[in-house]
């Protein structure tokens, strides 16, 4: 096992809906050790999510050969889905953490600063949920990330609920029936509206994001109705990144489990503005300690 | 106390998301007594939902001037929202309840059969949720009742919902503001898009159906984007009593909360073919209970 010292190690830590990456990187950002646990979004439980970071921790500190009581001395970067709220983020800053120090971020300011290797630029994220953000001169803007059902406009569990709410009604005769009908209980196993409602009562984000891959099958196929569902999803993505480039974000990426699907459909300039993104969000994670690191350190040498 | 026996005195049961009714009405159909307890729809809880019945029932009884124990001997009629899903209307059925019999229902026939004083006839529903019912010679026939957030247009939750994604939206930035900001954000005590997220994050159908009143109340005051909504919501309805007039019920009737609200909004052919709901649901439910020991008296007599 090696030891580590706080100078040279770096943990970074993205803690989602569904699972927690975790990333121990060296002071020259060589990736060492990464691992990935479960939930880590407080949303869902401040027990559950601590647990999980301290969880993926642990596993990247073993897949760098790190010893677990380094944890200690570690200066991490822990971005965390939720924490835009102020009770959670008070909740999670109020944590006994094991790390020597802890820098908290939202799982958004993380996201861009990965994709932007540390640098200014903005992000919009389409996966389970959506939403945009730009950290352009130490400012933060978000546009969306309201959560679902009420938001998050243009996700997978968007597109999804769409798809359900579309085959409800025209099992009910109240609108035309579209190839998502056969799509969607096929996918569900199910063959009446009854029990498509039994399958999809109180289901959470996540399962309905599920569904959103039939919607872009269907709409690429043809199918009128998927396609205006398509087209307005993509539609208010195209609206977001109108309002981060107002911003003037250097760079704007497009990431989040949908990219690849939603990407073509999206507006040609928007498809033209967007560039790959450099790294992932735990690797963010890891460019915010350093930063805020740099900063206490600035600090300290300016005498205050 | 009054004693009681199983031919001339019935138990009404209305088992809904909020509250659980009961009533005991005689042979001829004279209301002894009335209860109500706590929520009663399987679908949050059997446990709950069985308790909060047989509370209610005892809270009816002792109004009636009825000895508890009279409970084994007496017939109810039992209406349960959830039971249109088979697991929970086995679940149900397969409940050691304390009756000498219970007839099992959807709170949709209980309401239906309320409405129309235990005859043929279809209601619209629209309160927390909404849906369509008919009942004409024998056969049942509904149009929604897909719950919330994948159905329920037209429902006081839909109603609610849209005034929270309409008001998240421009708050961002992405569409027009309008008068539903300043009542929505009023009423929940919040003056920032992060902090209506926080009010209204993972809050169930109820919760969206207090907001109901202040979409009306924009629309009726002029406001663009809430009369759009309304109209939306109301075209829906209309679109629901079209289906339901197909079935050729005898009458038809708007019943549930939000009905003082949206009987302005409906299309004048359908506001005239509306007639006054006669009974409560609970009502329904001892007619339907009547009915169907009917039925078993007239088999039995036939000697099957």
């Amino acid at each position: 096992m090696l030891s580590s010292d706080d100078n040279n190690i770096f943990l970074g830590i993205d803690g989602g809906g569904s699972k927690c990456k975790a990333i121990v990187m060296s002071a020259e950002n060589k990736i060492l050790g990464t691992g990935i646990s479960g939930p880590g979004n407080p949303l869902h439980g401040f027990e559950q999510a601590t647990s999980s970071i301290v969880t993926s921790a642990k596993l990247a500190l073993a897949d760098a050969g790190i010893a677990e009581s380094s944890l200690q001395n570690i200066v991490a970067g822990v971005g965390l889905a939720g924490v835009n709220l102020p009770v959670l983020f008070d909740q999670m800053k109020n944590w006994q953490h094991p790390f020597k120090t802890m820098h908290l971020a939202t799982d958004l300011l993380i996201a861009c600063l990965g994709a932007h290797q540390g640098k200014d630029g903005a992000v919009i994220i389409s996966g389970t949920g959506s939403c945009g953000f730009s950290y352009v001169d130490g400012e933060e803007f978000t546009v969306g990330a309201h959560g679902f059902p009420h938001g998050d406009k243009g996700s997978g569990a968007w597109f999804g609920l769409q798809a359900a709410k579309q085959v409800l009604l025209s099992l009910d005769g109240l609108v035309a029936t579209s190839s998502l009908n056969n799509k969607l209980l096929t996918m569900l196993n199910v063959s009446t509206g009854v029990e498509l409602v039994e399958a999809i009562a109180g289901k959470p984000a996540a399962f309905y994001a599920r569904m959103a891959n039939l919607v872009f099958d269907a709409a690429e196929q043809g199918d009128q109705i998927a396609f205006a569902i398509i087209q307005e999803g993509a539609s208010y993505i195209d609206n977001v990144a109108m309002q981060l480039t107002k911003r003037c974000p250097p760079r704007l990426s497009l990431i989040g489990g949908l990219t690849p699907r939603l990407l073509p459909w999206l507006a040609g300039d928007v498809q033209k503005s967007l560039s790959a993104p450099l790294n992932s969000p735990e690797v963010g994670a890891v460019f915010f300690a350093k930063q805020q690191s740099q900063n206490v350190n600035s600090t300290c040498r300016a005498g205050k």
